[in-house]
């Protein structure tokens, strides 16, 4: 039976600190119709991820603004339900960047088919999408990870920070998480391996990290920002690398506040930072994704998706993120 | 006629913000002699640098602490007087980290001789020795200039910093100095080529590099850090690079004011920030030296050098650095 009705989310105020339900609206209107060369995709999880609430900012970033009264876009794995595109069948499962809403029309060149693999299609948006690829290319290409280094990770639970410390342990990596609940932590420690985890709600971070990294940091993957990233970067070692992933914990900061200049810590140890974003990988990306499945297959890598159902729960799924609710990656499921 | 006499700088004290002549002492010894394998040298030229003024604090850096009640060592250019070692004869010129006194000690391996070239022997201490090679790896390594890239350097006018400026021109980029006199300004513009400079006690900074950057700052050569970084900051571009020498205006600090945080910056902008100090690329110090030879001896890289005469002046000297008094290396002529 074909659908007629196509709920959407809209951004039809800019935030200010954390994402309010009153900044978006939810519409209906007639599913759209594909067109010559166009796929129409009905949605099966959106994705929901702390990269978007700087698109919620009318500021330059990495990205542009998301434009207001406009159906907000973001990663989406779906599949196809009409096509007029010669590549993609009806029953194909592609994923892209499409529209939060139950159906979106995409022209074939933005989607990716997504291959037979070791885990289920839900996985293009969490290990073997964006968040995975983000934790692989960050830690390697700028983290370069060393038998024997200690490596720290902030956001650790989430869906980036999880691989991170994975990946990590695999190169023989002293692996430490910094993560704000206790079952985050018994999920690192019990089920992933990693060697240590701060409860950054109970512990003093300095204290903690003095205990649990007796040798120095050498490797700081920063999903946060703030004061458990100042806490870190007081202990950092000569030649140390700290890729820049996120800073999730000044996102819905109006007026940033001022903290201490890591400048001094840098230049006393020689070490690096730097920010990056997985689309500054993309021509690796196949590498990626193939080392990725293939560790994944071997049960190398485990990885969690928090998944909560029905598109009217999206906006809370957001909210969540800052709140530290989810463990690995937080989906919705459409349909 | 054999001297007897041998003046010595000791550091006495600690010092709290600007050093002050009362930290140091001068005491006189009689001019020790060199043992087996060891060589007397009379001191030419000392080198006061930015960078000693951490060794003075008592905590972890990149250098150990001086000892208090010691002599102070620094770089030196100076003529062997005596020698006990079979590589060295009386009269030659040598350069080392050696005391800051009329005479020092010194095994052999310690040394290095000044070979012939296109300079006189006090370019060992700026553009062919340590200020020059931190220059030419800090700049090239780490900003890696491509040409029509807009290269940014603060304390331009400074050992370091006037010779960023000229390699970044030779690399072909658009060159924009910072500095804090007319007279600098005019040296970097008129005599070195610089394409714009901003004189940071004149005009205000941002919107000076509105106007002269109107692409943005794809290098950033930082040998100030406090405010004046913070807005070269703001106005990076994607994959920018930022190579962290020096942080002079918070030096003597003694509790460093919090600044804006640049991991945002760097996190929007894929940016690279790395500290370093010229010995992480000891290796390559023939190379780095055998180039800026080439290019002073060609013309292509001019240098200044600020003399002062007596040992008893180099406290003044040190001073200055902090003052903005120098343009070029400064250096203290000891005999």
């Amino acid at each position: 039976m074909k659908p007629t009705n196509n709920r959407q989310i809209r951004l039809i105020r800019r935030p200010q600190g954390m994402p309010e339900p009153d900044d978006f609206l939810i519409t209906e209107e007639p599913v759209p119709q594909p067109g010559n060369g166009e796929v129409l995709v009905r949605t099966v999880y959106l994705s929901v991820d702390p990269y978007m609430r700087g698109r919620m900012r009318d500021v330059k970033s990495y990205v542009p603004p998301f434009p207001l009264n406009e159906v907000l876009t973001g990663g989406v794995v779906g599949q196809v339900v009409e096509s007029r595109h010669p590549d993609y069948q009806t029953g194909d499962l592609v994923t892209g960047m499409l529209e939060w809403a139950d159906y979106s029309v995409s022209t074939g060149e933005k989607l990716n088919k997504i291959p037979e693999g070791p885990a289920p299609a839900s996985a293009a948006l969490s290990v073997l999408g964006m968040p995975g690829l983000t934790a692989y290319f960050g830690l390697l290409d700028i983290g370069k990870p060393q038998a024997g280094e200690t490596v720290v990770v902030s956001g650790a639970a989430g869906a980036v920070g999880s691989i991170v410390g994975q990946i990590a342990k695999l190169k023989g990596c002293q692996v430490v998480g910094i993560a704000g609940s206790r079952e985050k932590v018994d999920y690192l420690t019990k089920e992933l391996g990693f060697d240590a985890v701060i409860n950054y709600r109970e512990e003093s971070v300095p204290e903690a990290l003095d205990k649990v990294c007796p040798k120095g940091v050498d490797v700081y993957f920063d999903n946060v920002g703030g004061p458990i990233s100042d806490a870190v970067l007081a202990r950092i070692n000569y030649q140390a690398r700290i890729p820049l992933c996120g800073q999730i914990s000044l996102y819905n900061q109006e007026n940033p506040e001022p903290g201490p200049r890591v400048q001094g810590a840098l230049l006393i140890n020689s070490a690096l930072m730097k920010g990056f974003i997985v689309s500054d990988y993309q021509e690796h990306f196949q590498e990626g994704m193939a080392q990725l499945s293939q560790w994944v297959g071997e049960g190398k890598i485990r990885y969690r998706e928090n998944i909560v159902d029905g598109l009217e729960n999206t906006i809370a799924a957001f909210q969540g993120l800052f709140k530290g609710e989810n463990i690995g990656k937080q989906l919705v499921r459409v349909s």
